[in-house]
């Protein structure tokens, strides 16, 4: 599963993988989705306001700011060191469990594929269901 | 599985996943526990002195602290956003080998639901178990 | 599985790892990782420049200073407490796709146990492999 950034964002991904645990035919077991990436994570975080994204991005440009005079490794860019800490702070691999063939995720919670890198990358996501397949 | 914390703390959850494992019946297998929610995270965290989990609190509150003019997204209470970039910074998820029956934790680990908010919270979590049975 | 550690460094076990799925005969699957201490992280990062591993040791000993005065918990050491930390903003465990045999990893990607303690440590893992057998 490939998504196309369009630079440092999030992009939700929920229906997306919700599709894949259909297509899978599994009725309750585990959906495991793992981002191939070093410098882009995924985040299970609020799908309401905008305005939580946009905090995110504000606090953890304050955190781990770019082209910091810390970094000795900046020949790919001023945002690429940051965007491989921002990805450790955060994770590449979530594990949600499966029932009644859906995704067993939190009213307000989304999955999102956040993008570290300021420029459009694109990112490949390896998606594995497992468990028992429904009525069918 | 619903938890109601008292606000902001952590609060052990090891022997309640334990027993879920042990009522699936499973022997050797996988143990998976996905939260809910985004302004409540979980953590694997030693279980000896509870000072560790007020140096947590200590170092979280001055990383990401409530009322933080940062924010815009407020109208959910100072501590609201912050809760929501503590969870990110830890998991929603967490997956635990399971052998002989039980979670492979480490001598000092213990499970944490860890609430982020000031007031009380009724948090859910679902518990996945796979693997294969016992003698039985 | 074990790996003997000579202080704060990363060390990669991305081949071992591997070596584990191959031992397991599984060809399509999950590997889940584990590590069963809480001052030690496991971390999917940059395999390439050497300089990416030096930027995050610098960049959580600014964060998270050995010897800082807010922590109470420092019995054990200077560097304790800042290695629980530097755990809780990380990870201890890992799930990661098997497909044709393999770990679905990307082509930076390598695996690496990130130890925090500043004297070596022995480092316990659990890897758990599920999934469907090969061609054999």
């Amino acid at each position: 599963m490939t998504v196309r950034t369009r630079g440092r964002a999030f992009y939700e991904i929920t229906r997306e993988i919700q599709a894949r645990v259909q297509q899978a035919g599994i009725e309750t077991g585990l959906c495991t989705v793992h981002l191939q990436h070093t410098s882009a994570s995924l985040l299970i975080q609020e799908n309401a306001d905008p305005d939580v994204r946009r905090d995110f991005e504000r606090f953890f440009a304050r955190l781990v700011p770019d082209g910091d005079p810390l970094f000795i490794h900046t020949m790919e860019g001023d945002d690429d060191m940051p965007a491989h800490v921002r990805t450790a702070l955060t994770a590449v691999n979530l594990s949600i469990p499966v029932a009644d063939g859906g995704l067993c995720l939190g009213t307000w919670q989304g999955i999102y594929l956040w993008e570290h890198r300021i420029s459009p990358h694109s990112r490949t996501l390896v998606v594995h269901v497992i468990g028992e397949g429904g009525r069918a």
